[in-house]
């Protein structure tokens, strides 16, 4: 089945690479391990059967097989890309036939306690916690892009039970397509994402939906929309089941972040409610500097 | 003074056009007017003097005006193009030199009661007020362009105190740049524009400050943001001046969109804190369509 490829100077990191979740970042890790001769051979299998017919058809895996466990079966290397809320089912469907020495990693966008439901799930010391940061608008295979990662911080969430080996060999495997690794507390990464990412995708889904309620009552306002809007449209067209299992399984630490949003919008309308510009003024000066210093 | 220029089969609309508040609107409407020859000659000013100079040295306007009334003495358009808290103060400084034929119109984006104000400082009838839906990352002179209105909205909202006359030819000037006009009612166009623009800058710089609000607690955040967070930056980024203006002069509208949105984002949080996947995954799926209408 391996089929040997040429490229890499390092060698073949793996032998026989699983991708569960042939979605945007299962698909482009596949697409870019491939590119880099960083497996011998690379398997797939997706919930979805058309998604992974189309990752069979787009190269990205060199065989699509029919569950997780067939996908899992003699890898050296399984790569848990499912939805969060997916993970832990899947974690158990391919604990038993993992070989000895399986590496088994995920992309997930929550880490917290679900690493410890995992761990408890599989081979001790065999699975390190992972989560690349990159994302498109578009999702599934059709999307997947081999430089997706290059230049990308992807955050390792090692835990007391994490092998020193299973996490050196996962950090290289990172490295190799490109992304800058960091290693976090798996609670100190939930609050973090919480902050940056998960309270900007309620907020977006929810103002979004605020739209919808008025144009539900007939009030036309969706042709007028213009750049403000439209930023957080792109930003709630993400998959909604992906962001569905985030909120649900980053639950406290989402909830602390909204109490901080609401915090600082409260402080803003308070401002406009006074009619106090000065203080207004500020809060927007504020906000505005930040884009100078992340661009 | 008036340099005639080629270009417009009609000739132009206007002999003296004057622009007051050269930044990005009311540089690109010269600029735009300019290339199309609608105005046989362009004066400006700008409370900012640099900023004036600059669209003086680009060649936005003609001459550089020592004040507003300066720039507005024997011009047949006067174009208001100053945040909005300074329109009132604007108006009432270019009225007493107004030309009987003069036009006055405006590129606010708060209308309202605010119309009715600036009708009070202003000759019965020549005063059209508008607001063309464009905007840029940039600010100022140096970010305008001449094809920024092509294919943009503009809507005009006259009222019953409005010249005919005077309604037709700013909308042919709108139109002769490029864009789509439409007519509206002041008090309607507060609803809609807090709605799809004042309600998601707030909401922007609101999110962006919670992050600040973090870091200024010591936890590191910043430097994680992805997509999400990014989109927002943007939007808040935008001209403090002009937001603080525009959140203050449409301050009941922009309430009623809080409510709006702050109930969309409780729904959101209330099926959070149950774990209810299902309604969860439809508030999701159902922003997530607006995107596809949109685009």
């Amino acid at each position: 089945m391996a089929r040997g490829r040429p490229g890499r100077a390092g060698g073949s990191l793996f032998r026989r690479m699983a991708v569960v979740g042939v979605g945007l970042i299962g698909g482009s890790l596949a697409a870019a391990c491939r590119k880099r001769g960083l497996a011998e051979g690379l398997v797939g299998f997706d919930a979805d059967g058309s998604a992974l017919q189309e990752a069979l058809a787009l190269g990205l895996v060199d065989e699509a097989c029919p569950d997780a466990a067939a996908a899992a079966d003699g890898a050296d290397l399984v790569v848990l890309a499912v939805p969060v809320g997916a993970l832990e089912e899947v974690a158990s469907r391919i604990a038993p036939g993992l070989t000895p020495a399986a590496l088994v990693t995920d992309v997930g966008s929550v880490k917290g306690n679900l690493v410890g439901r995992l761990e408890g799930r599989l081979p001790a010391g065999r699975y390190v916690p992972g989560h690349p940061i990159a994302g498109r608008e578009r999702s599934g295979p059709g999307a997947a892009s081999a430089s997706l990662f290059e230049g990308a911080r992807c955050v390792l969430t090692p835990t007391p039970r994490t092998g020193r080996q299973a996490l050196a060999r996962i950090r290289r495997l990172w490295e190799d397509v490109g992304a800058v690794v960091e290693i976090m507390d798996p609670a100190e990464h939930d609050a973090v994402f919480a902050a940056v990412s998960h309270l900007p995708h309620a907020v977006a889904y929810a103002l979004v939906n605020a739209m919808l309620d008025l144009e539900a009552e007939g009030q036309d306002v969706l042709p007028y929309s213009a750049g403000g809007l439209r930023d957080f449209t792109r930003v709630a067209a993400s998959d909604p089941t992906m962001w569905r299992d985030i909120f649900l399984a980053n639950r406290e630490a989402l909830t602390d972040a909204l109490v901080r949003f609401r915090s600082a919008l409260a402080r803003l309308e308070a401002a406009v409610t006074a009619g106090d510009g000065a203080a207004l003024w500020t809060e927007c000066d504020r906000a505005r500097r930040v884009r100078r210093e992340l661009v």
